[in-house]
């Protein structure tokens, strides 16, 4: 890591690392540090803006005013849990459960997508009466000891516990099947992997899956294979988990939730990062008759989780998605930023792929068209290079050399001109 | 359930049962619709006022308008994550850690207590290479899959993994030691818990514990136990966890954490609640050297995790503890409080025990003080009674026959003869 700019920033650096120690990581060669957010713009200490093609957290803005003012007015009034009434965290789950297929008709909040996702393998162990979680490769779903154990890009094989199995993720860019039957084939994968749990005497309690995957790569899975792959992990007793929080809230521009796009409901949902515009929110939604064994066993309480300053940032975020029509602007703006990088790759070879919707596309950079051998250094030197022109983004997947691009969802068409010029200029002053 | 007071409350409560489901529950047998928090005092919808006595968590007084302005500023200007330098996370870190031990010098940051409990084991299993875990009978940890197993109030002996062992907490009041010998003796339960694991070719990671437990009952553990526990658990190579989401912060009044009161300097500390004063903050406190191997093989990320905002929130508490003189309040208001229960139990012969230092005492109540037979339903009556008395606490413990006391760290001494004397009414009118 190179020196950062200034002396301040130096003293700031070397603070952090040693009062947060070395798990802590930072983005970019030289670190950001910023002290300020506005709607897609992110400013740091010297005054210098940045346009954010980043951050999905902020889902709304940066610093949304009517996030802010809920949140400060809830603060100052009641910041309590839920073993009192407030009619908060019942309007929010109403309104939350409005945009959701009636089935899932039951919500249970907590604090971050990590929560979230081990409230729905808790629920699904125990109505299955099983263990084995099925999940991707190249998974993520947070950072607790079980969440972390099926996050198989962090968890190599020789350190996962015997109930976990994986599948590829359905990439039909890179991955083994690329045909017209890949969804069936991706989907296939999943007897394979319940054989390999029975093997060993476990039974699967879960599929769990992110409906787009960000970490793979930024990839959709093909059509169908949502479907076939609930109907096979059903027949062998288990529950399908989509993972909605990164492609929930509308992002694709499509659908409000990911698994929209294949008009598949399943068993459980989980959401998380954008729900409260950055404040900790996340929530499991499952069918009711599923939450029964459960409950008949444990209750379940989370501290913060619900609280009613949490769930009216959560009601604001909804209202402003709503009222700014930003699913709408993300459709748009997306199929306009995507139209203009595809014409991008006439001129640049190393674009091999561009793909998503709405506000969550990827730019996936290759050394050959043919081969798809993935650029990864000329990704970094990328991200790097639109840093200097005022842009952030980053890279993601296995190979990390795909641009994630994933901005608040009032980018507008203007911001997306911002990033096309400045993206042209760092692909032309790449080393070839 | 009894049916609640008002129409409203009825409609609320039908729709909270209906959307949220059977796993939530709430207190009382007419449950609170509170709408606004002051202090120590919190407003109910037909505008009666109840003093707090239970809530630890609005650390120093609901709505804290200290608290609620830092948080309001930050999060106008920015929230985003860990991933930038920002100063507030080093600011805060810093702060904490200077409370702290000079060995407890490095900090990570989550949202719940959960979340820390999590990380604190992760660090212990990959530091130690070993997946055992010693922890107190009739424990709360938290709601994940792995600190659910370990949450032994919860969880009973045969849903427990395998790599779960227990040891008595050290309760010199209902335990089975209760003389002089019994801080070594209550410890000696670890060599035991140690051989068990062995017996199943398990060498345990960590010993996991409340330094004052409030779900055994706010039992506070003997002179001496934290010490011998320590030096038992390191010598068969496991690490001491001190769980302070409970007792930390000042609450006791003596100390600024539980784990002082017995000069052990512990491997890892947890806490959480009090923190952010109702915001979602926690942390994990861990000698450097011990991130280092945790560190080689993974990063920890935690998307809202000390954010600026939440560092904000905690940063603010710190001030307002120190500026109040809270630490010195609760050790204050809590000797008044605490001697004044012990000459009501000179007229009421049910209350078999008052324990506990500073803001976090205990009412253990009895059918009879010789044999120490809890008196769980007139606990019951009594936290009803006090409640028609506009007095909120609860109970705890095994036998649900302890009255907690534990209310916001502003608590007065008139708040304190408020107290008691709805207790000494709700004593009297309680059926023999």
């Amino acid at each position: 890591m190179t020196a950062p700019t200034t002396k301040v920033d130096a003293t700031l650096l070397e603070r952090r690392q040693r009062l947060l120690g070395p798990a802590y990581r930072l983005f970019y060669d030289e670190p950001l540090h910023i002290v300020r957010g506005e709607g897609v713009w992110l400013t740091v200490a010297d005054g210098r803006r940045y346009l954010d093609l980043y951050n999905n957290v902020p889902h709304v803005g940066h610093c949304r005013p009517e996030v802010v003012e809920a949140i400060c007015r809830q603060a100052a009034e009641l910041n309590t849990h839920t073993r009192y009434l407030h009619s908060n965290v019942v309007d929010y789950a109403e309104r939350l459960l409005g945009l959701l297929p009636d089935d899932l008709n039951t919500v249970m909040f907590s604090c971050t997508g990590t929560e979230a996702n081990e409230l729905a393998l808790r629920i699904a162990r125990e109505v299955t009466n099983a263990r084995g979680i099925i999940v991707t490769e190249f998974a993520y779903h947070g950072n607790s000891q079980l969440i972390a154990d099926i996050s198989t890009e962090d968890t190599p094989p020789e350190r996962r516990p015997d109930y976990v199995e994986t599948v590829p993720f359905p990439d039909c860019y890179r991955g083994i099947h690329r045909d017209e039957d890949a969804a069936e084939r991706y989907a296939a994968h999943i007897d394979d992997a319940v054989a390999r749990l029975a093997a060993r005497g476990i039974k699967p309690a879960a599929f769990v899956v992110d409906t787009i995957s960000s970490s793979s790569g930024v990839v959709e899975p093909p059509a169908g294979y949502l479907q076939f792959a609930a109907a096979r992990a059903r027949a062998a007793g288990a529950l399908l988990i989509a993972d909605e929080v990164q492609p929930g809230f509308g992002r694709t521009g499509r659908h409000f939730w990911g698994f929209e796009a294949d008009k598949v409901v399943p068993d459980i949902t989980t959401m998380g990062k954008p729900m409260g515009n950055g404040h900790p929110l996340a929530a499991t939604v499952v069918r009711r008759e599923l939450l029964d064994a459960f409950a008949k066993r444990t209750g379940y309480f989370n501290t913060f989780g619900g609280n009613p300053v949490s769930a009216a940032a959560g009601l604001a975020v909804l209202d402003v998605i709503e009222s700014d029509g930003l699913q709408k602007n993300a459709l748009q703006v997306g199929s306009y930023l995507r139209a203009k990088i595809e014409s991008l790759s006439e001129r640049f070879a190393a674009i091999g792929d561009v793909r998503g919707h709405g506000l969550f596309l990827a730019i996936d950079l290759v050394r050959d068209r043919q081969s798809r051998e993935p650029a990864t250094a000329l990704a970094r030197t990328l991200v790097n290079g639109l840093k200097e022109r005022g842009v952030l983004t980053n890279t993601i997947g296995p190979h990390a050399n795909v641009l994630k691009l994933r901005p608040p969802m009032v980018f507008s068409a203007d911001n997306a001109d911002t990033f096309l010029q400045a993206f042209a200029e760092a692909l032309e002053d790449a080393p070839a």
